[in-house]
């Protein structure tokens, strides 16, 4: 057969369920042909064909490319200066006072160019892609109106080009109440769901709808208006929920037949059996459970138990989650959470990739799918999730490049 | 006046105490001559020179070159392993009972050939220079014996010439008691005291002396033995201590006139008073405390309130600690210890320098200190304490280059 690369001398984490833990192939090859796996196995078995490239990796080890599925990595301005002055003692009551939290990031996207807002935006997917990322999704949500909104998604969707990583793009015009509808909050729902959604929609924008489920935020009835435009439009939806208190979120998620449920720290037993049921993934945010030394653990055997699949995302954002390194949040998931480096693993490939609703495309080393790849300076896949703060990346192919 | 180098457009965190937060001067200048600043303030004030080179920073923030001032960066193998079995449930008894823990560490590095050392450890120093660090101190300790303690010794002194970075070492003989002596605590105590420390000594390996004071270590008794050694050689002392239990050490570091006590979060209220009065650094190390999921927080308003300078560090180890970032264990001091990231700062640059007794050379940027300078990509220098796993170094320098 004739192929565009042949990837050799390596050991493979295919990271497909049911063998060896990690789906491990000792001795692997992979061949690829336009952009995609078309055969992959031990180099003994290796088929008869004729390669234009050869890549002898050194007998390294060579994962799925890695899935960060839950990033806000579009925004104005950085939150360190609001930071330092609540470990100075400023009270967050203050700083809120003061127009800081979420607001000020909302001022700053508002206020950003669109070249500011992609160049701050691939400084930290640069970031990401260092750790070995190869998918990155991106949430709207710090416009909170009609220009910006769409602003964000255009400047992420254009990332995808700036920096040949694949883009996931996520609508969360449910994430806050932008000052100027603080007092009302039914036409601010109104004209997202009606107007901006379908507009976002319209211009081919929108992978995914999201929104924040918390007291603080936004009402089960209010998502579930959005969650029944975004099923009318044909999309998928997501949700914030269940990271402060039980708010029932996951249920929600699991009557929309949401791809992931986010956060879920305070999720219920009730919440689990539903996700279980509907099949929506459990995606764990190990970076604002550290930043804001919360001490409420997402359940994880009971979804394991449940069997639950559980992803792990950076959550990269200003406010709570400053994270820019998916290994990173792998090691604190296991830090933290008492994930496995196979679960973690699991967490950044198989399980993102279902969580973004794409594991048809990538997330596994399988026959069929796109030929990303990791390929990491380890001796067992477990370092990925040991090391803090060390570069462990080697290389990454994105569509076998 | 003639120089070696200006390094001018810059915004400067001086880190010398007294003025400005961050001894910051905006738009600062500096002049360099045989490795050392001979010169520095505002551009305005910039004196008559004639600079063989002129690095333009672009009004980037310039920072004290960072200070490691505790690790145990050369070992052989890795703990990721084990790591994975405890994480998949296998008890830490059974795992001990195998030869795990850090007896597999002293295994391993025993049988690593110096070369084998070296490059290992060398991955892990490329790690901390790209966040910054341009001294790092290594201990001995796992070796616990005459050839593998001075060979650990030897092959971190050689890691200067190899990394361009200033290391200090630091003999750790009395970390734990290896196998072979398990029923001889006594005896070995005798020959780490008696013959092993004078001999490292004797070949210029030492710069300081620490040892491990804890129930599962080493007794107040057996480290005094230690200490009075090193005193009678000359040499200053350190102490790891404090970190599972009050065992007094803090009040023995200070009856030495340690240069630190490092962990300490045990420490009680009359260790932080006679620490103050005897001037001992206190070293916080977040990396062990969020890998052992410990809760016992370091006294830091404690610290703070009796003037005790706090300096932080990576611990980089591979049992508790494969920690390889000093801006992530910044980053982890200010959000688990709640160190402001002035104070975080402070604890990488001015008071690491103290912790190791060099600070008449290196850890703030003043007239007559090496030229040690680390070059961020950041708007405010608490970025370097806010994001998590995200590369911000521009470049460094060390003595001047
Ligand atoms: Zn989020
Ligand atoms: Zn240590």
């Amino acid at each position: 057969m004739k192929v565009d690369r042949l990837i050799t001398d390596c050991r493979l984490a295919t990271m497909v369920p049911g063998g060896e833990p990690y789906g491990a192939i000792e001795d692997g090859a992979i061949l690829i042909r336009d952009g995609r796996i078309v055969w992959i196995g031990t180099r003994a078995d290796l088929p008869d064909h004729q390669a234009t490239e050869v890549d002898r990796l050194d007998g390294r080890w060579v994962t799925p490319g890695l899935i960060d599925c839950h990033t806000h990595l579009v925004f104005g301005g950085d939150r360190s200066g609001e930071y330092e002055r609540r470990l100075t003692g400023v009270p967050y009551t203050q700083i809120a006072r003061e127009g800081g939290g979420i607001a000020s990031t909302v001022r700053a996207t508002r206020a950003a160019t669109d070249a500011e807002l992609t160049d701050s935006a691939l400084d930290r997917l640069n970031a990401l892609t260092d750790s070995g990322v190869t998918t990155v999704e991106i949430k709207s949500g710090y416009g909170l109106n009609a220009e910006t909104e769409l602003r964000m998604l255009r400047v992420a969707k254009g990332l995808e080009w700036a920096s040949g990583v694949r883009v996931r793009t996520t609508f969360l015009g449910l994430h806050a109440i932008p000052p100027e509808f603080a007092d009302q909050r039914a036409a601010y729902v109104d004209l997202m769901v009606d107007q901006i959604l379908p507009a976002a929609q319209a211009e081919g924008l929108v992978d995914a709808v999201d929104a924040y489920l918390e007291p603080i935020a936004f009402t089960t009835e209010e998502v579930a208006r959005l969650f029944d435009k975004a099923r009318q439009l044909g999309l998928p939806v997501k949700l914030h929920t269940d990271q402060l208190s039980d708010g029932g979120g996951a249920a929600l998620a699991a009557r929309y037949q949401a791809l992931s449920a986010d956060h879920v720290e305070y999720i219920s037993d009730d919440g689990v059996a539903a996700m279980a049921k509907a099949g929506v993934i459990a995606v764990l945010l190990p970076g604002a459970f550290v930043m804001l030394d919360e001490t409420q653990l997402p359940p994880v055997q009971a979804f394991r138990d449940a069997g639950v699949p559980m992803a792990v995302a950076t959550d990269c954002n200003p406010g709570t989650s400053p994270l820019a390194s998916i290994t990173l949040a792998m090691a604190l998931a296991c830090m933290k959470f008492r994930l496995t480096p196979e679960e973690a693993l699991a967490g950044a490939t198989r399980h993102a990739a279902q969580a973004l609703g794409i594991a048809d495309q990538v997330g596994t080393l399988a026959v069929g799918k796109a030929a990303d790849l990791a390929v990491w300076d380890v001796t067992r896949p477990a370092e990925l999730s040991y090391w803090l703060g060390k570069p462990l990346l080697n290389r990454r192919y994105v569509g076998g490049c």
